[in-house]
């Protein structure tokens, strides 16, 4: 798998500063490329390493453009130098795109429909009245429970759950009785969701995943939720039933998201956080104790717990001392 | 699929206030409900949205029965609406119970042994010296390693795996040395264990999970630990080993508690909450720090680390100006 | 399945005190053994209970050798009684190891390659280019996407992905645009890898676990990764992408570290704890609220937003007052 410089610039879009017969075998990181490899320059804290890359040529911003004098490397000047490296990115994959089928191991309900060129992989299961739109994948021990929708070109990874029966129960005398998930899950095109992740199908009416939105592995979307269009979720999130997150949020890993809550469009939540109140504003939130050394983290965690009693004795003092706080 | 209401008053044990001959074809949330729908009315908030509902028939509890002066929509008056609806709710699944027995996928070890009525889906493997009680349901790609015992009524979502090996090793010289898992997992009757749930056998004695637990998706329950009867574990949520949890407890999502705590019957613990103490009372408790713009979050977090500090200091000009803390 | 004593003591590469001929048919916790069971005193807490165990032997280390008169229970005087009753611990597995070979059930590439005596459990997916060491173990529902590299002695339990795609997009005008995973993931010797763990391939270069590390349920590792030899990580522990964890260190359950860290060797992180920062230094570290009734979990935490405001508030008192802080 090799290709001239001149045809990779070409398919990124990019003018090329040097040679277009300059071959190239991969792609690499700045920092660590062999020659014969292309690499992306998009953090601004790598430009200076950008004189001494071994990648044989580099994507950069238009205004990078200057950062060397001349080749090597060969420069690729363009508007966005990690989306075309993601569009180069496919020409170096090492296997060709699995061909349309259902594997012999996959076990599929008589009333599944499919559009065309779907890969349903080993060892996936599909459920009553599953609508898979086109292109769709289920890479491998996909569960699908019944009445799942997926839309065109949504990628699955192995071990993903969707359908499952949400977490719904009324307490009966101390027994929980069960509530019967009736709704669906409803996904739309582009998205792609992650290895062990799962989706409960709603209780009453549906869970909803909203197109180009992008879930990593081990997510956990309970029912009811909605997600909006373009957001993504990192690694080992949850997000409890019935929230409602808007479009172009960015959800940080093992962040947890309470239940009936409304996350307005354009929010990026920090790893980790614990979000229990609805966010009406754009902006970036965190929660999170800070990482100590355990001895003083013993020490000031204790602390925490006498917080409010401390915020008392010191307002006392500034009453006693004539002073008003801020 | 479509009711009377006046046999869904029946099957529900409530008073009709209302016309038995209305046809009801579906259940549906109070404020979204449609015509034809039945809805439940248990959130006191919600009291006021009676009125404006189009749903067809509302449970209620008795005390709401005067909220409306008369249908529609119509009212059906009973000690516990939410426990109500879950009844109702299983006439309207659109799928019957799925046929006992074991799907031809499945992996069934010669020595597993079954009670009546059980199924077992797609892709499942059982291991050997299984016992599944009556009515045992395990519904795809679900794991089973040996010696896993199920009492009767049991459901089990895809992806979980109930019996793998605890996280045991001894370090010798830096390097971990297995030790083997020899206990069983033993779960009672009437438990739900969610999508990619994992429950581990136990070292030396079983992993014991009581009747009525329901245990949500991607729930990690290490070896050793008993959960007391009825408690319910919200997703995410993981239980280190040899804890022991009381009975009538709930979780919360994501939360994480550590090993060899005890925790009494009848306590709940918020979502995210980190449990590193047994806890002897019951009651509600919670950990996790608030959600904040990241940038005043810099600059609290950061304070978290000089807490300890601070309390002194304050202690100090307390002394100095006389004054004694509470 | 039952050893006499001194068969035991030989094994273990233990001094006996005690009678050669007892006859010990399984393993017991010290304070919850029975007779004919074999137990291990560790914890310097439990050193009193020796005398009262009714096990029938108890593995104890040299300076706890006097620590009761004379039989019962017989002693096994060794370096670690933990690594000893480890090594034991083999012999008292109810199922014999499973036989080597490809499960019928399991699908496994073409180009796949196997060392000697590998298991390969029912309905596992083996990809193209896999390789697998010696005497691997997949235990069951296992997926391998393609190129993944296990060394010898690799056992990864059931629901376990290894080799999904890494979680990498390019934003363009709000849309995500996939960058193709291009890495491997590369598994060294001896590495065990817990129920429904995720580790994905790298973007560029290759995600790798070094020898010895131990991997519970639940853990999901990032593109990328590096995972030093003989480090354990517990259940429900995320790492993000591009982060190098150090040897022999310890990741407590449910901590999440973030991207682009380096973690050095010997580090000890809490559970829970979120890690934000490198760390340079060996150590135990930890981060997380503590756990508090709610109601004043309410009153602190809200506090913890005032930290920096309280913590001026707190200096301009001092300087009122003529006081320095430290």
């Amino acid at each position: 798998m090799a290709y001239k410089l001149g045809q990779l610039a070409e398919w990124a879009g990019a003018e090329l500063v040097g040679d277009p017969e300059i071959s190239i075998d991969g792609v690499g990181a700045l920092t660590e490329a062999a020659p014969g490899q292309i690499a992306f320059l998009n953090d601004p804290r790598l430009r200076s390493r950008l004189r001494d890359t071994r990648a044989s040529a580099v994507l950069v911003q238009r205004k990078d453009r200057g950062l060397c004098a001349g080749p090597p490397p060969a420069l690729l000047v363009c508007d966005n130098p990690r989306v075309a490296f993601a569009i180069l990115s496919r020409r170096f994959r090492r296997l060709p795109e699995p061909a349309p089928g259902v594997h012999a191991s996959a076990v599929v309900a008589d009333d599944a429909r499919f559009g065309a060129d779907c890969v349903v992989g080993p060892n996936c299961t599909i459920g009553s009245g599953c609508v898979l739109g086109a292109r769709c994948r289920l890479v491998a021990n996909v569960a699908l429970g019944h009445d799942v929708h997926l839309g065109d070109d949504v990628l699955v990874h192995p071990g993903a759950v969707i359908g499952a029966d949400g977490f719904g129960f009324a307490i009966d005398g101390g027994r929980w009785v069960k509530i019967e998930q009736l709704g669906r899950v409803v996904i739309g095109d582009d998205v792609e969701i992650g290895a062990n992740a799962t989706i409960d199908r709603g209780a009453i009416g549906d869970t909803v995943i909203e197109e180009g939105v992008k879930i990593d592995n081990q997510v956990q979307i309970a029912h009811n939720v909605r997600i909006g269009a373009h957001t993504a979720i990192a690694g080992c999130a949850g997000i409890a039933g019935s929230t409602v997150i808007g479009r172009h949020c960015r959800i940080g890993g093992a962040a947890g998201i309470g239940d009936h809550l409304e996350i307005c469009d354009g929010v990026t939540i920090a790893g980790m956080a614990a979000v229990n109140v609805s966010i009406r504003k754009p902006g970036f939130y965190a929660s999170s104790a800070p990482l100590e050394p355990h001895r003083s983290w013993l020490r000031n965690s204790a602390r925490i717990k006498q917080l409010d009693a401390l915020a008392r004795r010191l307002r006392r003092l500034e009453k006693a001392g004539g002073q008003g706080s801020k």
